[in-house]
């Protein structure tokens, strides 16, 4: 998915522009927030004059929104290729070591931008909270595929519920991302996730490797 | 824990003319944040002066600190008595159950409190970071001492690490309530205290009980 999904026919111009304004908004949003970012910032940083914002978005909000799926791409971009290999545990696994390494190697700054957004944005304007809903549920479709496919394969119990499950690794992800900003450590994320998909290997039918993952408590790639 | 215990020693009205300046902030602080909150608003809010301001509150991060801690407060007095009595999987669905009930009964706005302003503040200030670091710790050390005495009693395995548990359990709360608010439905908070506690219930030496948990994936009290 990209943003140039969610907006009308540009001229190739037309859209490079769009795409500096909403890049720069992203920025912008991610360094100091959405109350913190004016449309003056967002001039100044793309190098666009306030007509040509209002050419493309019709108010702050609607900026706003545009950097949420711009966020969303760049976040599930950042997670590939492991993000499109959630069809195994040990999948799963290699997800979570590059998710936790990536954000130990950043300092276990910035949390996750799209969370921060939610945090700040999710009870204002309806528009945008719909907007929010569909970038967390985008985000959560890879995982939602690969646990589908593995129950339908049988290498998950026919009880294990693949929506409940990849909204509660998104829920994990989400707070041991907070927390891991707030302590300024791995830990957190680190061990919501091994949690997370402890859960999802205790739903598995091959009991070797459901055992083995559980009896270390290590987020090892071994199934 | 209070708030009185991280302030000197006050008289009886200088103490209720600073309760009262928290708790003003606490409550501008959750529904415009702490960007959107400016010391006039306090002033305004609490009926106080800016001499009384300066006299119980260095400056604005201060008073910040401050009201993070009140609402840690508010946060775990809300969840009382279940909150004292996290020592069982039947103790942990319990306040499982209010959790969500509460958070649902509150139309699932808001999120967390003490969440929100994690996420707005702990890259800034590194003594406000610390503060947020010690109010989760606060609002989780409940989770550890039930979890360390279920280990302690031979109720978890010997490899149950409570510390770990204790804060993937906080993980999943704060990521279910960002997710729950965005979704304006207590669904990813239910489904993510869920699978914290079955967690849990894996390390439990009482089979029939953890298995009674599992098949069900229901979070009534059973065990």
């Amino acid at each position: 998915m990209t943003t140039a999904q969610h907006t009308p026919k540009l001229t190739a111009r037309g859209a490079a522009t769009r795409t500096r304004i909403v890049a720069a908004t992203a920025d912008l949003v991610r360094e100091h927030g959405a109350a913190g970012t004016s449309l003056d910032d967002v001039m100044a940083a793309s190098g666009t004059s306030k007509s040509q914002l209002y050419h493309y978005f019709a108010n702050k909000d609607d900026l706003l929104r545009a950097a949420a799926w711009q966020q969303t791409d760049r976040t599930m971009e950042a997670q590939r290729p492991e993000l499109d290999q959630l069809d195994s545990l040990a999948g799963l696994r290699r997800w979570r070591d590059k998710f936790v390494t990536a954000h130990d190697e950043a300092g276990n700054v910035g949390g996750c931008p799209l969370g921060s957004l939610a945090s700040e944005l999710a009870d204002g304007d309806p528009q945008t909270r719909t907007v929010l809903q569909k970038c967390f549920t985008a985000w959560a479709s890879p995982l939602l595929m690969g646990l589908t496919a593995m129950r339908d394969q049988g290498r998950l119990r026919p009880d294990a519920d693949p929506d409940a499950l990849a909204e509660a690794i998104m829920a994990a992800l989400q707070g041991g991302l907070l927390l891991s900003k707030t302590y300024r450590s791995s830990r957190p994320l680190a061990r919501a996730l091994d949690m997370a998909i402890d859960h999802v290997a205790s739903f598995s039918t091959v009991p070797e490797a459901a055992v083995a993952d559980r009896s270390t408590g290590t987020a090892a790639a071994k199934v």
